[in-house]
């Protein structure tokens, strides 16, 4: 790790003494200074060599005599993408492949509500050839006296649904550790006909607790929804939680970031990472239009503004769609207006599918 | 609830359809249409009546016919302040009274690293006439493999030396529910010589299910750390998880916001919300000037920006304060170099009485 | 235009009162009021009808007992895209069309520098069948004492060069209404062998007194960049000033906001905006990928993110592209690190096509 | 300037190659390399010496080898505060001293609308001791149809009645430069009975040409807004522009930042800024409590925040206050809502008067 310190500093100053007392006391660590004469001024480099990894860049930052830190060694240790770097990307999942090449539709219900609208949905899904469905059984809502979801209640006629109807995996969001085991006893008890990805939600992207418990265990992947409010890297370090732990399988989903500027969209769509997120790190990149865009409205085109969104996060490459559909968006109990209609999905598909052979033709053409 | 619908809408046109039919599908509620005729315009709005708490005003909204949502009912059910609102505000802890009255500073260590610095702190604490304190012994961390507190570890001495220097309450982070027994194991087995305030951080609020877990209880109160990046409302909401389980003793934090508006502070400050704060609810409001601003920067004037922020919590009502000292900074784990030292304890414990006795003048004032 | 009062509110309250004072203080406007008793609450809603255009919603929001308020008259009077909407969009200029259904492409030099790089980029694009080009001269820099650009001075060389090379348009920012002149003045002279589109940049997006300058003038057409730190309709309304003085002429340009969310891209892409400006309102929409992505950094599919962020910005309907090419990126005076190389442009054209390809292909899939 | 590498960068990548090139190609700047071997990975610096103040650190920065850049000369040139600064600070106008330990008040109108209100405006201040206030003539309006203030046909009566009331100084916001003139001939004619200070609002913070005519006179001092959506460090630098070309009489104005955050107040208050702007400048700081606050909104402690917020400015060592009052405020054609009564104004005075004697005897205690 590398301190640089402000311009010009007297080393008998308060700041570069308390500074300098700070850093000897560091166990583990070797201090070592080095001074750069500029034409104009003096320039002197702290370099920590040694155990520096547990050290917080913010906090050294915030040393009264420093102006910036460098870190010489790598972030993102297990999920990161390094020099030269030859480990293993991907995984496979009940015979589907998650990698950076591959490309998965969850359709589904953003809310289960009714065996009859779970049956519906997949059963179109599974005619137009999906193996993978979202499903929420347990919905975080800004308002405590606002529907949560069904909970475990739901989770059999779910699973049994699925298995009826051959969809291999999952994609359900967990709030608390807990709903783990609910899944894995009630997959279980129904004899395992499909299986889950366990998806984090954007208010607990930086709940450490729940992603070391889901990281604990490495039967079920995890899709880490991007949190609002911090830094992309803040975010990526939050999927490490869950490989630090030990479970890799992890899946990054872009979904629009809250702020002022995306409206009138529900969020600010944030599409343009997928790359970024490519290059940063090995994770599978989902995109989630149906939560950045959060409105059925369209153009002048008859385009409806979700399906540019899903197309923008095709033609760059994106691992993973997850898109809310319903068969009665009247009678959804959360997010209704958001979502496709049934007779819709034909269409959405043959707008991925051509988008993702566009993606193709771009990638041989930059080669 | 009533809903505007977009000016001039056409009563036959899918999304006139598509927004009654999802209406008039609600259950509970009964749907009333109104229509006002502008002299270049005609609006039509719509009444929900009867059950609409559990109605999410962001869904109605992203109706494709309706273009604002207004709710008639009461937000913050428990916490707000309504109309001519009677209900007994704050509650009473240790012997100390927590209402939007009160003011109480809780100085200490950000991260408790040494029996020997604990002690210290409080030793100067009590010195100086204090009964609260902040000792973080859970640190959640951004980089999974940053020094994450002690833990449970250090709850003994920690509880013994608070009895030892007569410390009625300390504040203290949790981040997981099992904190909340381990907390309560520990001070039964010590005896109960203190107690705690159970802090919830800005990466946690919107955990909800860490908040039911504390509002559960009633033995301790919940001191709510303001969230990144969503609004002031969501936070607001946010607190009222706790009160909705159960536990309406809930002090609400206003740390900063994390926005590059906000540098060279670590994030912008946020204490102009103070009277918003105990407007629109009833709870006493704290300030944490340390993590706002970040760092030990003065102006000019030779006054640091937190005792600068800390002065313009106090002369705006501010009724509690968290803040950061250390006795030894550069061997700090976490933020030392935000923390006070011991020696400037005394003064500024002086800034805030001033600063107190003017608030108190200026609303004599106003009145 | 609607004012909901805050529910229940007083009609004895001072609130109320002040509020009213105010409404009926407002010449040429008839106020009514109209309440609505819920089950639980009342509302009062206050119409305000006649000249109500030049109230401000903010003004009337701020009003003590405004709850909410709602124009029922139209915004973005001559550019909105409003009910039936007959009125012709779009423009030709220079021979060329510029609507919501065109696409031209403006690649070209942020910042002339000199002659020969002006030629070698304008005979390039000639080679490979450009018509337009973009020629930065005026450039307003953060800092007062960095490269501002060659002014006038360099604009007899650019005009020249670009009737030899038969360039139809140049792109060309302009930051005083003096410049309008000096560009206009030079064309006369060089026998106008080309012209130019006036753009107006994000630090002066709300430089209202510019925008009525180049609003007065129907020689040029605008080329308005989206400003940052406001929302999409304050800038919409930016566009409307110039139509508003007799300009309709007006493109609007994506390009990107400023928030710390978009790191490590120079700015947040907003390209997910396209088809939000299309249905709003009738200007043509252009993006600028390379001022909002602002690095040459690509992910592992060897593609940069800036050809990705184009192919995002056309796959959904863009109908121009301003993009930085430079024939020696590390001689450029401005941004060169960002811009593509003139053996990129051919590929580059090609991906364009081939979005462009895609998305007449997914118009046609969702008619 | 000093350029730190990407760790471990390979000499014969075509990044560093190119980056190299770059460098090399910069005139009347020597490039010096310098290798820093950790105990993990090597560190590759380039040092810049010579004529780098006009580079910009942005550009270097996104260079493809480049990960972080140091500028070791000084920001600010003219306004910034240096190591062991020796210059005079601040400036006389109208004999009243404005710099970092002074203090005014300047209450007024937004905008003006009729000579009875400028004069019992005027004469309500004379009666409180005032030698100062803001009057509106020209008003920017996001609206292009919304009033936009009377221009110069309102100011013989403007300086006429300051003249009667004996106002040393007038703020008044200008948005082109035709003002400077219009104003100055205004004034002569009248006999330069009082004086002004330009103001430069938000939405031209960086409109460099206004801020360059301004910054060429020095009759008139100018007070400068800070900007939306940009960086503190960039309103600064604008600050800067003014100076660069001759008028160093500058006033830096802290007006809340645009943010969702900021709700439901109109902007997110930002007078924590104060000292931070004393510290990196030389300027005055004055704060505008009415446009960051926005509404008479109070506290149940009987206090608006309006008052609050001025408050926490002066406390912190403000040195000017813009604030807006009318003595009707619903006849008020713009920001009516936020203005406060004239009968206030006695309140307000005595409020800043106990927060100043505060603020002297905060700095005295903290020496």
């Amino acid at each position: 790790m590398l301190l640089i310190l402000h311009p010009d500093i007297d080393k008998q100053s308060e700041d570069y003494l308390a500074t300098l007392k700070h850093l000897n006391a560091l166990s583990g660590v070797t201090v070592k200074e080095h001074i750069v004469q500029g034409q104009q001024q003096q320039l002197t480099e702290i370099y920590l060599i040694g155990e520096t990894k547990s050290l917080d860049t913010a906090d050294m930052e915030a040393l009264p005599a420093v102006e910036r830190v460098i870190r010489i060694s790598e972030e993102y240790r297990v999920l990161g993408r390094h020099h030269d770097d030859q480990r293993v990307s991907g995984f496979d999942f009940q015979g589907l492949r998650f990698d950076q090449e591959s490309l998965h539709v969850f359709a589904g219900l953003c809310a289960v509500d009714t065996p009859e609208h779970v049956e519906i949905m997949l059963k179109t899904l599974a005619a137009h050839g999906q193996r993978c469905t979202r499903m929420g059984a347990y919905k975080p809502r800004t308002n405590p006296y606002a529907f949560q979801g069904h909970g475990k209640g739901c989770l059999p006629y779910v699973f049994e649904l699925a298995g009826k109807y051959n969809m291999a995996a999952i994609a359900m969001e967990v709030t608390h550790e807990s709903h783990i085991e609910e899944i894995d006893t009630c997959l279980e008890k129904c004899g395992r006909p499909t299986s889950v990805i366990l998806q984090i939600g954007t208010r607990n992207t930086q709940n450490f607790e729940l992603l070391k418990a889901i990281g604990r265990q490495q039967r079920y992947p995890a899709l880490l929804k991007r949190g609002f409010g911090i830094t992309l890297n803040e975010s990526l370090n939050a999927a490490e939680y869950l490989a630090s732990e030990g479970n890799a399988q992890v899946i990054f989903c872009l979904r629009g970031m809250k702020s002022e500027y995306g409206a009138p969209h529900r969020n600010m769509v944030d599409f343009s990472h997928i790359p970024v997120v490519k290059r940063l790190t090995r994770m599978p990149v989902c995109i989630d239009p149906s939560h950045s865009v959060g409105t059925r409205d369209h153009s002048p085109d008859k385009v409806m503004d979700i399906a540019h969104a899903t197309a923008q996060g095709i033609v760059a490459g994106a691992n993973m769609v997850l898109v809310d559909f319903h068969p009665a968006p009247t009678q959804a109990l959360v997010d209704g207006p958001q979502a496709l209609l049934l007779d819709e999905l034909p269409r959405y598909l043959d707008d991925i599918a051509l988008c993702r052979e566009t993606y193709e033709k771009r990638r041989a053409l930059w080669q």
